[in-house]
């Protein structure tokens, strides 16, 4: 099925080799393996640093804004907090070899399901080189080798740390083929990724909504979709207003960047009157722009007035799109048929309020009387996070060290046959 | 992105719709409809049996094999124990709001993993028309609603099935739309299913190897893969001969045509000399082919000779291929190289042999010192099973009711803001 003269294709299959070693090896060698890589990182740092300098200046000669260049720039401080990270991920509970589910049949054969390695993890991303050694960390806790194919704009950065990182793994006696950078910088290798199915186990696209969409069409591989996040906010007729502004404010306005910024705001017709001149207002002194139906407008002379491309998009901007509602079932149909399925809020104060919108609304989290920004592992207790998926099957929500395992049935008998 | 003219498309939506409305429904409510739909069964069996009718003249007329006649026929004792079935649903226990993960997290917010429906699923399914109520009463069970897409030969039988199934959740007060046939018999419509992203939440394709091979290949709605088994059974070198005998003899020929039924032997080389012939006899007395390598032929005159096609093979048939095996390590290595990931048994009283074989072995079940045949959801007290999924993700293994859900996160404050 494969093409065997590919580069990309032999570097999966190296990759599947490091796995099979990888797999039954127990928590203390994987732990040294990232202690090591966590030393390599700080004593290497001039090396990675220089590496990170090209980068950086072909960046900037192609004019790249400078608030890119900035994310793409890695500094000694900036790689001794990524050093940390893989520190913290050392001391985070193993994943593997958990069970699950247990019992004794009854003609006496033990069954355990038991978490394992999901194998080879592809990780296609795009932008920053921190993604490179935090996803390679949280695949090796998890006792899987990761192929890593990010931007070409990092390329001689990543190419450093994947360097620092397979001499650490070779240092600690793993396999270095464990972590591999995905040759060839067009889309070609990328297509190639993608049909490696049986040699690569998952492909998780990180990045913007259009590698997510070419990656999930494409792909024979499985792939866990993340990102993308159209998130709303519902604000009941029984919202303390208080509240119901506060939670706003913060959903869209405290780092608007991000996936789980609020986009939309939908308001119960009947707290409307009251709410919208001060939410409006609210709203503008945190320094966004609403896009607002005609209750908006009439409410605000600031309102700019929204269209279905407003209800679709996730701005990742200081802007929001506002809607009034007449019920919370309107609210429900809203988020329903334009949300990314990504986080949805609802401030309300009546428990049955409360209740039906969980009950209704499907999506990765919904979140009651709290702000859409707590959708996050670090912040859910996780401790790391390889991504948020926003997909039904196999995780869905922040993805921690256990949603980068499978899991394995083991059945032990004394000699059980099948009457 | 889908095409609105399409049939299948607008049988989606209905589904998408129907699953919108069963969300929210209690256990009570979905049992129920399970009751009245084991009872609509029983009291409109002579509507089903006659347009079975209908599918057996038409499969005879065309000389169908009467075996294969045989599968397709709805006998009354056949319905009634289609009927049991969907009872033995109704006792089974609710996957839907079981709480996976629960904390009160630093700040005060409650962290609730909630098991909830998918939404709705697709099942492709070749030959017998059990497996309509079957597939139907497992989706309804979890919430979810089912678009199925049947074999043509048995048209008449599942559409006779899906009226009184849709009937049924009508007079119970649900949505008669959570079950639909999948409208056109052509592979346009498979098609169709396959590229309905966004309304239909994942496809499970049941049947043969080259329909499960084309809805992987072509689809872009996620795909759970069940049920190719090319399984294994290793006799390691500290194995008791008897017991060995009895597991391999019941692996391979309690019944053959099933997807748990072993299809290679693995010999260690330690043990072979006085194994061989006793196996070879043994697996002859049961009706059994051996297709063999050097050492098998040389130990039985009757033993063919195996190529890499035999390896491969998964035969569903009284054949098997057989090999020796230098060493634990070298099964190991033939396994990964041939098996469908389906499941392996070793024969061993050495822990750590067991050990070490169930901890290199990457297929959804290892059994130790028992056949084979166990793998099953059935067997495992699951109770019912939608299939065996041979993939990593979401469900690996026998499926039962949990592994037709997904989570939320559902995360409740109090006003609670991200500094």
């Amino acid at each position: 099925m494969s093409d065997d003269q590919s580069p990309v294709i032999a570097t999966a299959r190296r990759a599947q080799e490091a796995a099979t070693r990888l797999a039954p090896l127990p928590r203390t060698a994987r732990d040294a393996a990232l202690s090591a890589i966590a030393d390599a990182l700080t004593a290497r740092t001039d090396q990675i640093t220089a590496a990170n300098a090209e980068d950086v200046k072909r960046a900037r000669d192609a004019g790249t804004p400078e608030a890119v260049v900035d994310r793409l720039a890695l500094t000694p401080e900036r790689i001794a907090a990524i050093a940390a990270d893989v520190r913290d991920v050392v001391a985070l509970p193993d994943p593997v070899g958990e069970v699950l589910r247990g019992s004794t049949l009854p003609n006496g054969l033990e069954l355990r399901q038991v978490r394992v390695p999901l194998g080879v993890v592809g990780i296609v991303y795009e932008a920053r080189p921190n993604v490179t050694v935090d996803a390679a960390a949280l695949c090796l806790k998890s006792g899987n080798a990761v192929l890593l194919r990010g931007s070409s704009s990092a390329y001689a950065s990543n190419s450093a740390l994947v360097a620092v990182l397979r001499d650490a793994l070779e240092s600690a006696g793993l396999p270095a083929d464990a972590v591999q950078l995905v040759p060839g910088e067009g889309r070609e290798s990328v297509r190639e990724l993608m049909r490696a199915r049986g040699l690569v186990d998952v492909l998780i696209p990180r990045g913007g909504a259009s590698l997510i969409k070419t990656v999930v069409a494409e792909s024979t591989v499985p792939v866990i979709e993340t990102g993308t996040g159209n998130c709303h906010v519902y604000v009941d007729e029984h919202a303390d207003p208080d509240t119901a502004l506060r939670i706003l404010v913060n959903s869209k306005a405290q780092r608007p960047s991000v996936c789980n910024a609020a986009e939309t705001v939908l308001v119960h017709a009947g707290i409307a009157d009251g709410f919208l001149p001060r939410a409006a207002e609210a709203l503008r002194e945190a320094g966004v722009t609403v896009h607002g139906d005609a209750a908006w407008q009439a409410a605000d002379p600031h309102v700019l007035p929204a269209t279905d491309e407003d209800w679709a998009s996730e701005y990742l901007s200081y802007d929001i799109a506002a809607a009034v509602v007449p019920s919370l079932d309107a609210a429900v149909a809203h988020i329903r048929a334009w949300t990314s399925g990504h986080t949805e809020a609802i401030v309300t104060s009546d428990t049955a309020a409360a209740r039906r919108f969980t009950a209704l609304v499907d999506s990765t989290t919904v979140m009651v009387n709290a702000s859409t920004r707590f959708t996050d592992g670090g912040q859910f207790g996780f401790g790391a996070e390889i991504g948020i998926s926003t997909q039904k099957l196999h995780a869905r929500g922040p993805m921690g060290l256990p949603e980068l395992t499978s899991t394995k049935y083991v059945v032990t008998g004394d000699g059980h046959i099948r009457e």
